[in-house]
């Protein structure tokens, strides 16, 4: 059976080490996906309206014109993926996150959350959408891993 | 011009009294407005799945479980919108709030939300995928008979 | 609220009286609901084809004829259904009950299932796709009530 | 004429040999044909809930578990293909055969059935939905080598 | 169960009784039918064009205008119906009816062809596509009582 | 044959009386149409986000603001619409009223466009994706009495 | 600019040599284009049911399932098209092609015609849900050259 | 993170260079972009029709078919893009630009409007469904970028 290459994109927490731990999962099993993500530079982020299309004072519309920027990059790249994984991490309102979590069950992707079980109260819309919640990055890996070559972890 | 009846769903935050005061303003105003929205009584919609499918002991699956039966009215009720309203309090989480308006923008509903300024920033995603952010229920109120009848406060 | 009146396909088993069962319910609970169905005469559905457009003797176009003309009324009823309710009984191989589940979710039609335990591993994938799993006639019922109405059970 | 790859999806019977037979006769026959399925060890994929996301011993939560990690890959790669086959055997339920051609026809992929003139009366609705019915699997090979390439077989 | 409207469209052949006899046969089993059709009148449907827009002399542009005016009425009303006849005659080409059938095909609508059987081999795409072929007027009547209530003739 | 009611939206010049000539012939000549339009009161809608939502002093933000509450009733009613008559004057640039165009196009919404034949050159690609192009308001009615009941101007 | 691969169907008539020229001039021009069609030989055509799935004496269903084995091929490749050219000959009743017209409208397909103005009032309908006419196959390979590069005959 | 080609479209203007300092500018950031764009040769523009189709003396027709010709491509290379950048200059009516964005946008293609301040106001509408406004090609390609690398200008 030829090989497919799998589109995941990563949505969600930007302040710690998750997207890197499933990319390293994801190379070490050598598994056939290409990942994306939304710019987890914070203050580039916070910047990509003004910073490219010249400045604004006033603090709405200057979030305005960033989050338009960076919705250019996360729709295109979540109407391109075959699979969301979305992460909630334990600080920050998150609400970008959630947002894209809704966006993706719209447009019928299969979305894999990711968080502790703390919070599993207040996410039980978003993981009701979701096919699967992970507790941690190698769990997804695993779970990409089942889903690419049929293989359980061992 | 014969009148059109709108069909307007107000999403977010349950424990404040937003959502009447904005009924009450439709109603003054004789606007050809219909409301809908999620179950608002928080103990309710706790427990709407083990109160109509029966007992589950586990928490996660309780709360699958009641995620599963609401969403069955709000993504119905979404999609049947004409205008989509998404109020973020200053409590919780609101991630199914946030979820909604993904859910919405994704189906291409019109989006108004509406928050206090402190929160904007967290916000900016949601906002920038709205067509408009309100700062009160009169200004949502002002803003649907505008869009309705064309007509401005005075 | 104005009042929505929510439109429940009833798919699947033929040879019990659920269908009776969930309609008293929700005609003695007042719920706004309009039901739909296949036709449930078995004699009536197996002779749709022949019945209505000539003889033919052959069973597999007898079958694909009669098939043909029940798909017109299913599909259309399914497609404008708000809820689709799926019910698998213990005889049969109720492949059309899987089929219009599979049709419902690639429409994002909300589905309930109803079935016995029994057979809860055979229909992992179908009760997977649907937003609640129900045992009885009654908690159907139940359900409905509370995503029309916000009530649950005394 | 440049060469078209085409994408096809087995679906069903997991306990016989029909896909290995179907792939052979297309690489013998020199196909352009990418072939993808289900994971097809029964074993592993009973386990694909508990095996990647953590233990659950409650088996309709398990099940539930593992029919969203398998949803992943069977409605990703269904929604990927040209053509889905389905194959019904002649053991058990095999609900998740009928929904996946569901759920392919409301998506307006063509389909084509592989079963036993046996099982012809309660699988009329499923190959009404059908493009084509065929027995045997050297028959699929047959008629996607005509559509591919126009032959028929001599 | 309460009544629902069903709508369906009468296209093809303007040059003899079907359509009335197809109505005259719905009212007679008072079904709850909506019909509709393209303008009928073969001398004012040439003149669509030209008589709302203004006089053009070059065959080809009266034409294009008149269909132009046509589809506005023919497309929405396709698009509108639950159901959709075609009937091809034994003159003209009727490739508008052959259009048609494949504009409603591809827009998933459930489609009946009408015709004599001398005519079936030029037709075999068409009627592959539709969920019935009928002979007769009558027995387009006969399949709609049936697909609406159920009831076959005696 | 029932009647049905049509949509017809009125998009762009605003300082005309195109709009109440076309309405004052629809009735005159009983058309079942009910038609739609942006807030045509100019001043209104340049406030529309200002009067609603809250001062502004920026000019950019100003507009951007009114446009949003603007499209939420336009985008709706365009959806919401059978037909789309856009009409283009002799003054300024009508950048929405070809946007609309566009807009309703993409939705696959037949469309009229209505202006003078000095700007024809100008407005080819928009008239190529109409349906029909009318001069005046006049003849747009007649259009719409001919789809709607088949009948031409005597 | 990156060069771009166009994908064009050729529907249509099966005895001259038209696809041919087409596809030697699109050679000759060295366009970026890759071909497609249905299959032309009209025995393997007819045979395509009963060739790969079994014999059938009954001539509606042996067509009947020819014409489903066909539409997997034609209707796949339509919608993988860029653009459908649609040909009609002096012969036969070419009902196909019209079909394919209509369903490559409602997908919003690019449709050129060829054919010869004899039969334009016949072909009015179709002509007019097409983006272009052409007379001759030289004329669609300009077309095609003009709509991939630019360049007009010289 | 494997690259990703994005595919951006140009519409609008076509009588100053701002096609080519966007595309030098991203060639010289190396960024992985395939731009397209409508013929920006006029006079070919113009004759797009009676270049490939046939003389044709009545300008509105001689515009029809052009036009024509020419959505075959613009339509095409707009469904297919990423990113729709639309540029409004200081001359001509520039309707086709506007209706390129509204055609865009309702198919959710995220748009980058590029124009000066002057003609903002008129703008309003087309501006507010644009993700950016972007005064000068520069800002272009340090929005696209941005987009794709996350790297914003030091």
């Amino acid at each position: 059976m030829a090989e497919r290459t799998w589109k995941v994109y990563l949505s969600g927490e930007i302040h710690s080490d998750w997207r890197e731990r499933i990319e390293a999962g994801a190379r070490e099993a050598e598994l056939p996906v290409v990942f994306s993500a939304p710019v987890t530079d914070h203050a580039a982020s916070d910047d990509a309206g003004v910073g490219t299309l010249g400045e604004e004072s006033e603090p709405f519309w200057r979030d305005h014109m960033g989050a338009g920027v960076n919705a250019i990059r996360t729709q295109t790249l979540i109407r391109d993926a075959d699979v969301v994984v979305v992460r909630f991490g334990d600080k920050y309102h998150q609400w970008n996150a959630a947002f894209d979590a809704g966006y993706a069950a719209a447009l019928d992707k299969p979305i894999v959350t990711l968080h502790d079980s703390e919070i599993d109260h207040a996410l039980k819309e978003v993981d009701r959408a979701a096919q699967a919640t992970a507790r941690t990055a190698e769990q997804v890996v695993d779970l990409l891993r089942y889903v690419i070559s049929g293989e359980l972890p061992s």
